[in-house]
């Protein structure tokens, strides 16, 4: 099978994304479809990606004073409807449980969608006084939300995440807290996968159903639709008054708690996959890839190839996440292809003549460019092609997203601006929660957020033409 | 507040264990009641046992080739039902999910007590040929089993596990992984537990549901009472050929995969709890201990103490996990009894007249043992300490199930023995699953398992006196 062959079974990234898409989760063997229905298996490669973000992100978690625990699963009905505007955002689609062994249960549990109730019943009998605030707890865990229409990673009725919840003094350390665990995010978003992200508050129809505000990362995949890549909300003591938080303050005198929580997820996986995949497949951030290079040797049926192949592994794998593909019964192009398709930043071609002139190839998933490497400085060299490759595949994302944000005065703008461009138009905006509707049913986008770093686009709202004062990012989404 | 006053707050461990374990889930911090009845919200001291545990599985589990996976947590009833004897073992106790959002779904879910069935459709799914083989695949998540009787970490109706799923060509290569896993078990256990295990196959009543065979290292309490601690169980074909798991093997035939699967859990906690505690309370192995050593300042009022103390902190934490108590509202008796219930390994008491003189005062946990150290040694002392103490607990745990593992040629001595020493009763048994049910109903022990290393004790079943060659542990369980 010549690499023609190969790559058509792959959808063309242009024809039809969503496709590409999921021949991408099923072929690089990320995940596979289950008979749960909405619900995925993530295979040890995709999973492999999942615990190198985990990896990073608890690290940067605790040296922020976060720590990790654990709470159930099960949620009792009676607690998920303490908090109004939180029932009503997450009771239809949740799912319950009814019944165990043989017999029907007095009072329904959900599956939590999100843990905040159950975890403010605790933190309410836990917390005393001041000294004992604040409480930084952590969990990795998994979570259901029935979602009618699923898609792997990106939207699966079972997903993986860490939900972090804190409790606090003052309603600014709360809020310092929100800001605090965005910047992780940011972190994570742009310097572990490589994706340029744009920093904002979501409008009041968008934030978090409980929360007094909600802050955001939103990411611009390849086709120019956003994704909500990281959240992280302030609630003020929106639970913790129903649930009854409170302390003893410094002044001896019972307060109500300030809370916050944030979430990151297994769709940062869809996203890596959207934002940087390619007519070849599947691209992955170097930092973040299960295997970093990938040993192909070329001629291994020539006395030395293999046990040279090896030494060259050995010598890498002390530094590197390497692979060594030494499957006889497949070509070196088939292998080319395969490795290229699974999105590993580096392929190294090691042949009869290589080995005779002490090198070995390089070859770059994110530029094809092949780059002759000496045997003696091969484990200095990959180091740097793979921060050239983390670094250029960052920029390659921003200028996609540079390329895809316009302005818009007004809704001919905006119309034009989404029909040509997709992406993410910044425009101005009244305020008013029926503007953003009609903007979402006439044209599909969303408001993405208000962002922090605030632009004058015009005086007026870019649907009423009402005097407004916000600059909000629009852009369809995923 | 005096040391007597602090520890009466714990039951005593002679006169009423039960009670001393809940008092020491409680009050160490290590896990709470929660609104969900029979599960638990794991505190962050508990998590972090349960990380280092699973840090240190994981990397051995690693080392073997094995991959981390992830599974839907929702099993369709029909999938529950494809192996006859596993549905029969399981579905007594499990939760079943039958609405989600405001609809009655057509086919009932439960939540997986356990994943053979729906990892087993995957796999029938992903498998072709030999070449695939093995598959070694591993989850950490979530299980749920609907037990009427709960208590913390030990019988949780929700606990957290990992379960590894392998398939192999032949019968021959997944016994052979099944050993090898019961021997990961083994490593965790006597090495970062410091907890003597007892490896065995389990009777035919007391195996897997579904399982060929079950292999199972059992760990003795302080009390007497057991603990399955891990099994590893080997399928054969039993899962396989329900859920048409078959390869093209090296002949170019069909034929049915050979699979396995193993577990450890949570439980884990509560043995270490069970197993090292007394009545100071915890007493944690320093390998899994979330603080190694604490500093507790004396006099830390006096001028320099405070920073000698934190001076001394940060020269022992990049090599050790390491607290520095520096509340002020608490006197150092207060913290030193504090700690000592926690279970820190190591109390390191630093004051004016140390600092005069160049050293501290370690505090073994396990001996009570007063040892002066000078502080130009302090790192290579405490790692030394901190061995010894792992060791120390391990041979003390070794003594107890030395002096608790008896002899019983008849059920006179046997019931003598129980009653005199509670531990495990070494006896012939003839096979029978008639017997060995006698021996519970009449003594409340169970078969702990068919030790690998047997010993001849008598000719004949110590129940039912017939023919028998094969020696068996017994014992009242956990």
């Amino acid at each position: 099978m010549g690499k023609e062959d190969f790559v058509k079974e792959i959808t063309n990234i242009d024809e039809d994304f969503a496709k590409w898409y999921t021949d991408i989760v099923l072929k690089a063997e990320l995940a596979d479809y289950t008979d749960t229905k909405g619900c995925i298996a993530i295979k040890p490669y995709g999973y492999a990606i999942w615990e190198n973000i985990q990896k990073y992100a608890d690290e940067e978690f605790k040296k922020t004073g976060v720590k990790n625990v654990y709470f159930p699963v099960l949620i009792p009905e009676s607690l998920l409807q303490k908090e109004k505007d939180h029932v009503e955002g997450f009771a239809p689609e949740v799912a319950w449980v009814t019944e165990a062994g043989e017999n029907q249960l007095e009072e329904k549990y959900c599956i939590r969608p999100t843990s905040e109730t159950i975890i403010s019943t605790m933190y309410s009998k836990w917390l005393n006084s001041w000294r004992d605030l604040p409480f930084l707890y952590n969990q990795w865990c998994n979570v259901l939300r029935w979602e009618k229409e699923t898609r792997p990673f990106l939207r699966s009725r079972e997903f993986l995440w860490q939900e972090g919840h804190t409790i606090h003094e003052t309603a600014e350390e709360a809020i310092e807290r929100t800001v605090q665990m965005l910047d992780v995010y940011v972190d994570i978003i742009e310097n572990l996968l490589a994706m340029p992200v744009l920093k904002g508050q979501k409008t009041e129809s968008e934030k978090f159903s409980g929360a007094e505000f909600t802050y955001t990362v939103e990411s611009l995949m390849h086709d120019g639709r956003a994704l909500q890549a990281g959240t992280s909300h302030y609630f003020g003591q929106k639970f913790s008054k129903p649930f009854n938080i409170k302390f003893q303050n410094r002044e001896g005198k019972e307060e109500f708690a300030y809370q916050t929580s944030w979430g990151i997820s297994t769709r940062l996986i869809g996203a890596i996959i959207m934002a940087h995949g390619d007519n070849r497949g599947l691209k992955l951030p170097p930092k973040v890839a299960p295997i970093q290079a990938v040993i192909v040797p070329v001629a291994s049926h020539k006395e030395g190839v293999l046990e040279a192949a090896s030494a060259l592994f050995e010598k890498l794998n002390s530094d590197f996440r390497m692979k060594l593909d030494d499957r006889s019964q497949y070509s070196p192009g088939f292998k080319f292809n395969d490795w290229e398709m699974r999105g590993v930043p580096v392929r190294i071609e090691l042949g009869p003549r290589d080995i005779e002139n002490n090198k070995c190839v390089f070859v770059r998933r994110d530029t094809n460019e092949k780059i002759e490497v000496s045997l003696d400085e091969v484990n200095e060299k990959l180091a740097q092609v793979l921060d050239d490759i983390q670094n250029n595949m960052f920029n390659m994302c921003k200028e996609n997203v540079e390329k895809r944000t316009t302005i818009a005065r007004n809704m001919e703008e905006f119309n034009h601006n989404l029909e040509v461009n997709q992406g993410y138009i910044k425009a101005m905006w009244c305020g008013s929660a029926e503007c953003e509707n009609k903007i979402h049913e006439e044209t599909g986008a969303k408001s993405r957020c208000i962002p922090f770093e605030q632009e004058k686009i015009s005086d007026t709202c870019v649907y009423c033409g009402r005097k407004a004062d916000k600059m909000v990012y629009w852009g369809r989404q995923y």
